[in-house]
C-alpha cells in the first residue's frame, strides 16, 4: 500500500533527522529566544538579533497604520461555483462568521493551536514573499504572485490560468445586519435600504473584483467603516482547497502602496498586505486554522511593526518566532478549546514587547513607574499642587495661574447632554440639603435663620464658588459640624444675652481672616498628610451619617404618622375623632342662648384639626392620634426609590437595548426614579408630606434683615474675643472643606485641569464673610453630593475596536453644571408649584442612595466584606496578595474602632471637636507606623487606586519576567524599596533575574 | 569579551543548523503531530505511534491513581538556611501561594509559556529518567539519582554530599488557613487548635525529611486531604538555584511502590513521582516555571497516564509533543498573562484525546452521540418510557416493573435536609392552592365542593399518587380547566334539575373508564409528539397566569380595602363612620321609652360593622367604604416576599459566608421569606387579611355529605348521557396531566427512576373515581408546582479538585416529601392557629416568586429576551449560532401569537375547550415543518437542554478536528443528517475532513 510505504519512508528520515540532531538540544532552539531565558543556552538568539534591528531602526517614520484583516475562503455556494467567501475578521480581536446563523459572532480572543502556527511558519518558510510589490489591481496582484511561482517552480505553468481564475473569483461579504433586526437594532438607527433582492440569503457584495477598482456600495454604506481610523489598511487572507493542485500555493505579498483591491475587502480601505493558501482538496480546515493564524499574527501589535518593516522572508519568520515567544500556553484538560474567551478588561501595553528590542528604552520605562506608596504622602503627595511653595501666598497664585487657562474651557466643556442630568440630580439633592439643614437650623436658631436664608446662602455661595474656585466641581453645602457649632452658639448668645447674629458675625469675621492667613502661608500642603485611612474614614463616616439620616427621617416620619395596629375592620364604626370644646362650662354657657348654641356645636364638629386647637377646642376620640396610609405609601416610595435608582444606574451594564439607550437611562437613573415614584404617589394620592419651598423672599425671623450691622448689639471685647470660638470653626472649615477637596481631586478621577486647594480655601473664607454679614449659614465643602456630582460627569471612551474595552476617561471638568444648580436652587423659590408634587420619601430614598453609592469602591469597604467571606471566595485584590489576611483584618479593625470613636463622638455634644477628631485619624495612622510593616501600609494604605496600582505591578512582573509568561509569582515583593537607577546597562545584564534568590543585579559589567 | 565570543559561537552553530535542516519542514517536524494534519506531510509521526502503544495496550489493568502534584522551591526564609518551600500545588487546577498574602489563590487554570514548555522537553531529555525505582525512604531516592547522574557523568562526583545535602532540606508547608481567618470561616468550621508558637508565620511542618517517614502531624490535620480520593498519590516537584553547580541536575523518578516520604507532601499520601531540577544562580524564575510546566502535565490526564505507564524516556517526550500538540495559544497582544484564568465551567473529556491513540472506540463513540433533533420526537420521544407496548396494559405493566425496584429508595433518599425545605415550600404552595381553589369552587357551586373538599380531596389525592404513582415528583392539584368546568357543569345541572354532585360522579366515572382505556392501550405513546415547542408554551402559559393570578388578586384586595386618597391629616374630624339605624321611624318608637331608647342609642354606637348590618343598622359617614393602611401593607408584603424570595435564592452565587451556609439559606429562600414577611406583618400589626384554614371537619355544604349515591338523583338516561361530557373531562385530564409529565421527566433534570406515564395516568383515574364518590375535586398534575418541587430537590456534586465547578447531578427522587406534604395538608385544618398568622399577600408574593422562578431557563422566554436586544449583546446561545436571527424570531413570533390565542380562549368560556387547544399546538408545530428547515427546527424546538446540546456538539467537533484547537468553526452544520455508520475504520481515514467541502470521508478504502 502506497500511504504505508510513504509512512514508512518518511519515519526514517524522523529518525535520521533525530539522529543528527541528537546531541542539541531541538527544540530549544527552534524556539529562537529573542531575549535569553534558556537554563542551557546563555546567548541571544538570531530572530531577537534580526528583530532588534527591525523594529529598532529608524523610529522617527511614522507608525505604521492601524491593519483591518479579513479572512476569506473559497466556497461553493449555494452549489454555485466557487466563490470567496469571508469568515472572519481581525482589528483587535477575532470576530467570525457563525456557521448558520449568518452573523458575527462577538469579538473574542483568537484561541489558535500550536500546530497551525507553526506549518504557518513552515507557509512563510515555503511560500512566495513578495515584499513592497508594485501593483495596483488585483489581477495584476494575481499575475505577479503566479509568475513569481512559476519562476521559482513552485507552480506549474500550465496551473497558471486555473489558479489565477480562482484567485479572481467573486468575494462576498458578510454584512453586519441580518434582515430581521432585532427589536432594540430597530429602536436604535433609522432602518438602512435594503431591498430584498439584494440581500438575497443576507449575502451582499457580489461583485466580480476584476470589473471595478472602486469601492462598492456595500463596501461605502458599511457601518463597521467607522470602527477604523482613517488611515486603515486592509490585510486579505485568501485561503482555499482546489482539486487542480498537488502542493499548496503559498504568498505573502506586501504592496508598496496600499490600494483598493475593488470589492475584496468587506470595508472600503487600501489593501496593503495578502496573504494566499491555496491547497490541493481535503486539508479545509488546517487551511482555515493558518489562515486565522496569519490573521491574528496580522492584528498582534508587535508583529504588524515587523510585517510593515520587513525587508526579506527571513525577517517574517523572526516576527513569528518572536510571536511564538510570547505566546500565552493553555494545558489542553483545563481549557475547552471551544470557549470564546470574552477580550479582557485590560491588555499588556506592546510596547513592552517592542522596547525589548528597541534598545535601552526599557530601562527608563522601569525607572518611570517605582511604586510610590510608603509612608504618608501616597498618591497625592507629590502632585504639584500641593508642594509648598514658602512664598507669600505662593501656592493661591499658582493656583490662579494654573486654573486660568482653563477658564473658558470650563464653560464650553458642558455642552453635553450628561451635564442636564448632573444638574437636574444635583439640584434635587441640593434644595433636599438645604430645606433639612435649613429646618433644622430654624429649629437650633429660633428662626434667626431658617429655610429661606438655608436657600439664598446655598445659592449665594454655591454659585460663586463654582464660578471662582480651583475645584468647581466641589458642591458647597452646610454640614453637620456647622450645624452643631451654630446651636451651641446660639444657646451661648442667648445665655449671655449677646447679639447671636452680630457675634456670629464676628467669629465668622476672625474665621475668614484665620483661612485667608492658611492660605497666604500655603497651609493647605498638610493635606498631603490625609492618607487613603484618613480619607476613607471620613468618607465612609459621612456617607453612613448620610443613609443613617435618611432611615432616621423615615422612622421620624413614622412617628408622626402613626399607624393604628389596633385596627380590625369590622370595628370601623368604632374609630372617630370629634372636636370638642375643652371647657365643659363654656358649653353650658353656651347652652343658655339656644339657638347660638346650636350653632357652635355645629362649628366644632366641621373645624379642622388646626382650627380646633386654635380655637382652644379639644380632639375626642380614639382615632385622633393615628394616621391611616401615610407612612406605609412612604416606606414604599422610600424603599422603591433607592431600588429603583439602584437598578436603573446597574441598567447600563444590562444586554437589553442599544448603548446609547442604556447610558441615558443609567445617566438619568435618580431623576428617573424621582419621576417615577412622584407619578406612583399621585396615583395613590396618598398625602404623604410633600417637599416646602419658602415661596415669599424675606428673612424668616421678622427680627432681623438681610444685613447684621457689625456694631451696637454686644459690648466692644466680644468682638476680640470671638477668635477663640473663631480657631475651632477655622480648623472645622479647614477639615471639611480639604478632607472632601483630597477626595474630589483623587487621581482614580483622572482629572486634568488640575487642583486648587488654597483657591478654594480663600473662595470659602470670602464666603464666609458674605455669608457672616448677611446672617446666612456658613458653607464647606460637601462630600457625599460632591461624589454624586463627579460620578454623574463621569466620561467613557466609545468602544474603537470590536471587543475593546471602554476605558474611563476622566470627568467632564466645568463650572456650568455647578453654577446652574445653584442658580436653579435661588430661584426654587419660584418654582415652589412644582416642586410641591415631590414627596420627602422620595428624597430621602434619593438620600440614601447617594450614601449607598458613595460607599461603592471604597477600599474599606471591601476590606469590611472580606471579613464575611471565607478564604476561597474572597476576591484578587492586589492586597491581599502581598498583605496576610490577619493583617489585612486588623487594619480594618483599627479603622472600625476609630470610626466607632468618631460616630459616638458625633452623637454627643462633643460634636463640635469632630474636625479636631479626624486630625486625630492623621495621628492613629501615624501610630500605625509602628504597627504596619511599610511593605504592608505601602498596599492598605495608598492613594493609588486598585486597578491602576495592579496594572503597574503587572507591568513591572513583564518587565522584570522579559516577556516570559507567568501566573504570577511576582517577584515585586518590596514596592517600596525599588528604585532602579537609570543608568543604561547593556542587554545581556537582562538576563539575571534578581527572583527570589536575594541576588542583586550588577549594574554594570 | 567571552560572553560575545560564546554567542558568535553559537550564532554560527545555528546558522549551520538552519543550513542542514533547511531543505525540511523543520518546525512541523519537532512537534510531532499525533495524528497527521500537517498540509505538507501525510504520515504519522513516530511520538503518535508510541502514545498510541502506550496507551493502547492492557486497557484492563486499574486506571492510574489521582495525583496530587506540589512544586517546592528553594528558598533562604528568614535569612536561615534554604529550605523547601511549597509554592504551589495542583490536582486539577493550580493554586499558587500567594507571594505576601501567606495564602492559596484561587484555582485557576495554569497559563504556561510555550518556552518553559520547551525547557522542560529538554529537561525530560538531558535529565536522569529513573522508572519504577525501588526505595521507600527520600534518602534512599536521593542517593539512587544522585549515583546515577555520576555515574552517566552529568555530575562530579565531588558535589554528591552538597547535592544530597540540598535536596534533604526541610520542606515547609503552606497550611490551608490563615491564622486570623475571616468571621465567615471562624462560623464554618470549629477552630483547630493552633497554638501560636506553631503557627510562627503561618508556615508550619518544618521539619527535617530524613527523621521520620510517618506523616506529620500538621500532615494528617490539613483538611485538603478531603478534596483528594482516597487512593490519590503525590508527584513532588523540587525546583531550586543552588550556587554549586554549573550545569543543571534533573532528575525525573517514578517509584516501583508510592511510598510516604515523611513530610515531603503537603497532605498524607504516599509519593510515585518526583521530578527534581537544581541549577546554578540566576535562573530561579526559568526553574520556577519549568517545574510549574511538569507539574502541569503530570495534573494533565493524558500524561499522567502516560507518565504512569512511560517505559522509558522517549515515552515521556513523546508525552509531552502529544501535550504541545494540544496546547491552546493565546495571542500575546490580545491577552494578559497576568491574568488568572477562572476554570472554566465545563471541560472537554480528556477520553477524547485518550481514545484518539487507544484504537477504534472513537468511531464508536463517534456513533453514540448523534444528535437527535430533526422532526418531532426529539429528546424523549426515543426514550423507553414511551415506546408503545402493542400488549393490552403493557406499557402499565412495564412502568410497575421499572419503579417496583426503586421503591425502597424512594423512601430513604428522602433523609436529607433538603427534603425539609421542600417539604416546607411546597406544603405553603399546596394550602395556598387548595384555599384558592377552593374558595374559587365554592364560589361556583354554591358551596357543594368548598374549601374543606379542597383541603381534603388535595390531601387524600396527592398522598396516594405520590405513594404510588410512576413520577412522584408531580404534585397533583387542581387546576384552571377543572375549575371552568365545574362552574359549567354545576350551571347547567341547576338549570336542568339534575342532582349535581350524582351528575358529576358519573361524569367522573366515565372519565376515568375512558382514561383506564387510554392506560391499557398505552396511549400514552402520544406525549413523544409534545416538542419543546408545545410544552414551553404550555408552561409558559400556566406561568403567567399564576403571574397574573398573583397580580390579580393583589389587586382585588385593594379593591377590597380601599385607600382614602383624599384623606388629609388636618381633617381628621371631618372622617367618621357610625351605625345609624336604618328606619327613621324605628328610632321614633323607641323614643317613646325613654331608658330603653337611651340604652338602643348606645347600642348603636357600639356595634360592629357586621353586628350593625345584622340588625339592619346602615353605615353613616364618609370614611366607611375606605379602610387604612391594610392595601399598603399588603402591596408591601408582596413585593417584599417576592424579592426576598428571589434575592435568597441568588445568595447561593454570592461570596459571602461558607458554602454550606448559603445552600441552606438558599434551600430555605422562600421558608425564610414567608418567615420575615410574616413577622414585618405582625410588628407592623396591621389588619391584612390572613390564611383561613377551615377548622371543622364536616362537608362546606350542609345538603350533602361524605359519601355521593350513585343512583336515585337523575333519570336513568342522564347515567349514559355523562359519558359525552366526560369525554371531554378526560381530554383535558390527559393533556394537563401528560404535558405536565413531560416537563416534570425532562432528560435536563437527570431523573434516574425513570418516568411512569402509564403508571400515573393510572393512578389520575382511579384517584378520580374516588374522588367522584367523596364529593370531592377532581386532580390531576400541576406543572408550576411540580417544577418548584423538582427545584427545591436538585443536587450539586460538592466540589471534588479546587476549581472544579459543581456538576448538577440529578433530582432527590423520592416519596417522602410529597407523601408529607400533603399529609400535612390534611393535618392543616388542626393547624389553623399557626396558620392564621401568614397573611396572604405573602403567599401571593410566593406565588410570583414561582410563577417567574419557573419561566427561567425556559428557551421561550430567552428567545422573547432576544427581541430586545442589539445583535452585538445577544448570548451565545446554540441555535443563535446555526439559525439565522429572523428564523429564530418568526419562531418566536409563531409561539407568540399561539400563547396570545390561548390566553384569549382562557379567558372566556370556552375555557373549557383550553386542553383540546393544546393539542392544536402540536398541529401547529407539525404545519411548521412546512415553514422552517429542518435544520433550524433541530436548534430550536428540541427538548435537549442547552448546555447539554452544546457541549456534544462541542465533543463532535473535537473527534472532528482530531484534537486541533479551533475557534469553532464548526462544522457539524447538518446535525440530524450525521449518523456515522459505526464501521471500523482505520486511522488514515481520519486525516480527510469533511469541512466545507462537501467531500465526504469514505466508508473504507
Amino acid at each position: 500500500r502506497s500511504k504505508e510505504g510513504e509512512r514508512g519512508s518518511l519515519e526514517k528520515q524522523l529518525n535520521g533527522f533525530g539522529e543528527k540532531g541528537k546531541e542539541r538540544s531541538r527544540t530549544s532552539l527552534v524556539i529562537s529566544q529573542a531575549v535569553n531565558r534558556s537554563i542551557f543556552t546563555s546567548a541571544v538568539s538570531p530572530a531577537a538579533e534580526r528583530i532588534r534591528f527591525i523594529l529598532g531602526e529608524e523610529d522617527d517614520s511614522p507608525a505604521p497604520p492601524q491593519l483591518f484583516t479579513e479572512l476569506d475562503e473559497l466556497l461553493a455556494i449555494d452549489g454555485q461555483e466557487m466563490e470567496w467567501k469571508e469568515t472572519a475578521r481581525w482589528i483587535k480581536f477575532e470576530e467570525k462568521v457563525e456557521q448558520g446563523g449568518e452573523r458575527w459572532s462577538k469579538p473574542h480572543v483568537a484561541t489558535l493551536s500550536l500546530h497551525s502556527l507553526f506549518e504557518l511558519r513552515t507557509c512563510i518558510e515555503k511560500g512566495s514573499i513578495m515584499l513592497d510589490m508594485e501593483a495596483s489591481s488585483l489581477p495584476q496582484v494575481v499575475e505577479m504572485i503566479v509568475d513569481n511561482q512559476i519562476e521559482t517552480g513552485l507552480l506549474k505553468s500550465e496551473l497558471k490560468d486555473k489558479v489565477t481564475y480562482t484567485l479572481l473569483r467573486k468575494h462576498r461579504h458578510q454584512t453586519k445586519k441580518s434582515n430581521l433586526r432585532s427589536l432594540a437594532d430597530i429602536g436604535k438607527t433609522v432602518s438602512s435600504a435594503s431591498s430584498p433582492a439584494m440581500a438575497h440569503r443576507n449575502l451582499t457584495s457580489t461583485s466580480l473584483n476584476d470589473i471595478s477598482d472602486k469601492p462598492e456600495k456595500d463596501q461605502l454604506k458599511n457601518k463597521f467603516m467607522k470602527k477604523l481610523p482613517r488611515d486603515a489598511e486592509a490585510s486579505n487572507v485568501l485561503v482555499g482547497e482546489v482539486d487542480f493542485l498537488e502542493s499548496p500555493f503559498i504568498a505573502f505579498v506586501r504592496l508598496q502602496q496600499a490600494v483598493m483591491l475593488g470589492a475584496l475587502t468587506e470595508v472600503p480601505v487600501p489593501t496593503r498586505f495578502l496573504f494566499i493558501l491555496l491547497g490541493p482538496k481535503g486539508k479545509a480546515k488546517s487551511y482555515h486554522e493558518i489562515g486565522r493564524a496569519i490573521a491574528t499574527l496580522m492584528s498582534d501589535e508587535v508583529f504588524h511593526d515587523i510585517a510593515y518593516k520587513a525587508k526579506d522572508r527571513q525577517d517574517l519568520i523572526a516576527g513569528i518566532d518572536e510571536f511564538l515567544d510570547e505566546v500565552i500556553v493553555l494545558p489542553p484538560g483545563e481549557w475547552d478549546p471551544a470557549i470564546r474567551i470574552e477580550p479582557p478588561k485590560s491588555l499588556p501595553s506592546s510596547d513592552k514587547r517592542k522596547n525589548m528590542y528597541s534598545g535601552g528604552e526599557n530601562l527608563q520605562m522601569n525607572g518611570d513607574t517605582p511604586h510610590d506608596g510608603g509612608h504618608g504622602g501616597g498618591g497625592h503627595g507629590d502632585c504639584e499642587e500641593l508642594q509648598r511653595t514658602g512664598r507669600f501666598c505662593g501656592g493661591l497664585i499658582k493656583d490662579i495661574k494654573r486654573k486660568a487657562p482653563f477658564f473658558a474651557s470650563d464653560f464650553y466643556d458642558a455642552l453635553n447632554i450628561q451635564a442636564l442630568s448632573a444638574i437636574l440630580f444635583i439640584y434635587l439633592a441640593t434644595v433636599t440639603n438645604a430645606i433639612t439643614f435649613g429646618g433644622l437650623l430654624g429649629d437650633a436658631t429660633e428662626n434667626m435663620q431658617g429655610v429661606l436664608e438655608s436657600f439664598l446662602g446655598t445659592a449665594v455661595a454655591g454659585a460663586i464658588f463654582c464660578l471662582f474656585a480651583g475645584q468647581p466641581l466641589t458642591i458647597l453645602s452646610s454640614t453637620g459640624p456647622v450645624l452643631v457649632f451654630e446651636r451651641l452658639l446660639f444657646n451661648f448668645s442667648r445665655d449671655n444675652d449677646f447679639d447671636y447674629l452680630e457675634f456670629r458675625l464676628w467669629i465668622g469675621l476672625w474665621s475668614a481672616f484665620l483661612c485667608l492667613i492658611l492660605v497666604a502661608t500655603d497651609a493647605s500642603f498638610l493635606v498631603k498628610y490625609f492618607t487613603r485611612f484618613t480619607e476613607e474614614g471620613f468618607s465612609s463616616l459621612i456617607s453612613f451619617i448620610f443613609i443613617y439620616d435618611a432611615f432616621k427621617k423615615m422612622i421620624k416620619l413614622a412617628d408622626h404618622y402613626p399607624i393604628n395596629s389596633e385596627f380590625k375592620v369590622d370595628y370601623i364604626t368604632h374609630y372617630s375623632c370629634a372636636c370638642e370644646p375643652l371647657d365643659p362650662g363654656k358649653t353650658i354657657f353656651m347652652e343658655t342662648s339656644f339657638s347660638l348654641q346650636y350653632n357652635t356645636t355645629i362649628d366644632w364638629s366641621s373645624l379642622t384639626v388646626k382650627e380646633c386647637l386654635k380655637y382652644g377646642g379639644q380632639l375626642v376620640g380614639n382615632n385622633c392620634e393615628y394616621v391611616p396610609d401615610i407612612t406605609l405609601m412612604s416606606f414604599i416610595l422610600f424603599f422603591g426609590t433607592y431600588t429603583c435608582s439602584m437598578a436603573l444606574k446597574k441598567f447600563k451594564t444590562s444586554r437589553y437595548f442599544p448603548t446609547t439607550a442604556r447610558k441615558l437611562i443609567s445617566d438619568f437613573a435618580i431623576i428617573l426614579s424621582i419621576l417615577i415614584f412622584c407619578g406612583i404617589d399621585a396615583l395613590v394620592g396618598v398625602d404623604t408630606p410633600k417637599l416646602i419651598v419658602p415661596s415669599e423672599f424675606k428673612p424668616t425671623s421678622p427680627e432681623r434683615g438681610w444685613f447684621i450691622p457689625p456694631f451696637g448689639g454686644n459690648p466692644w471685647w466680644v468682638y476680640l474675643a470671638a477668635a477663640i470660638p473663631a480657631l475651632l470653626v477655622t480648623i472645622l472649615i479647614f477639615m471639611d472643606q480639604q478632607i472632601t477637596a483630597v477626595i474630589v481631586n483623587r487621581k482614580e478621577h483622572k482629572l486634568k485641569k488640575g487642583a486648587g486647594y488654597h483657591l478654594d480655601l480663600f473662595w470659602v473664607a470670602i464666603l464666609m464673610i458674605i455669608c457672616s454679614f448677611m446672617g446666612l449659614p456658613w458653607y464647606v465643602a460637601a462630600t457625599v453630593i460632591s461624589i454624586a456630582h463627579i460620578d454623574s460627569l463621569k466620561m467613557e471612551t466609545e468602544t474603537s475596536a470590536p471587543g475593546e474595552q471602554p476605558k474611563f476617561l476622566g470627568v467632564r471638568e466645568q463650572r456650568v453644571t455647578g453654577v446652574i444648580v445653584f442658580i436653579l436652587t435661588g430661584v426654587s423659590v419660584f418654582m415652589a408649584p412644582i416642586l410641591k408634587f415631590i414627596p420627602m420619601p422620595v428624597l430621602y430614598g434619593v438620600f440614601l442612595y447617594m450614601g449607598v453609592a458613595s460607599l461603592n469602591g471604597v477600599q474599606f469597604m471591601d476590606r469590611l466584606k472580606l471579613l464575611l467571606m471565607p478564604l476561597k471566595h474572597q476576591p484578587d485584590f492586589i492586597y491581599l496578595r502581598h498583605v496576610p489576611l490577619r493583617r489585612v483584618h486588623l487594619f480594618t479593625f483599627l479603622q472600625v474602632v476609630c470610626l466607632a470613636l468618631l460616630w459616638i463622638l458625633k452623637s454627643t455634644v462633643a460634636a463640635i471637636i469632630f474636625p479636631v477628631m479626624i486630625l486625630a485619624l492623621v495621628a492613629v495612622r501615624k501610630a500605625m507606623d509602628y504597627l504596619f510593616s511599610q511593605h504592608d501600609l505601602s498596599f492598605l494604605d495608598d492613594v493609588i487606586p486598585e486597578k491602576d496600582k495592579k496594572k503597574k505591578e503587572d507591568e513591572k512582573k513583564k518587565k522584570k519576567k522579559k516577556g516570559s509568561v507567568d501566573s504570577d509569582n511576582d517577584d515585586s515583593d518590596c514596592p517600596y524599596s525599588e528604585k532602579v537607577p537609570s543608568i543604561k546597562i547593556p542587554m545581556d545584564i537582562m538576563e539575571q533575574e534578581p527572583f527570589l534568590s536575594g541576588s542583586k543585579p550588577a549594574d554594570s559589567e
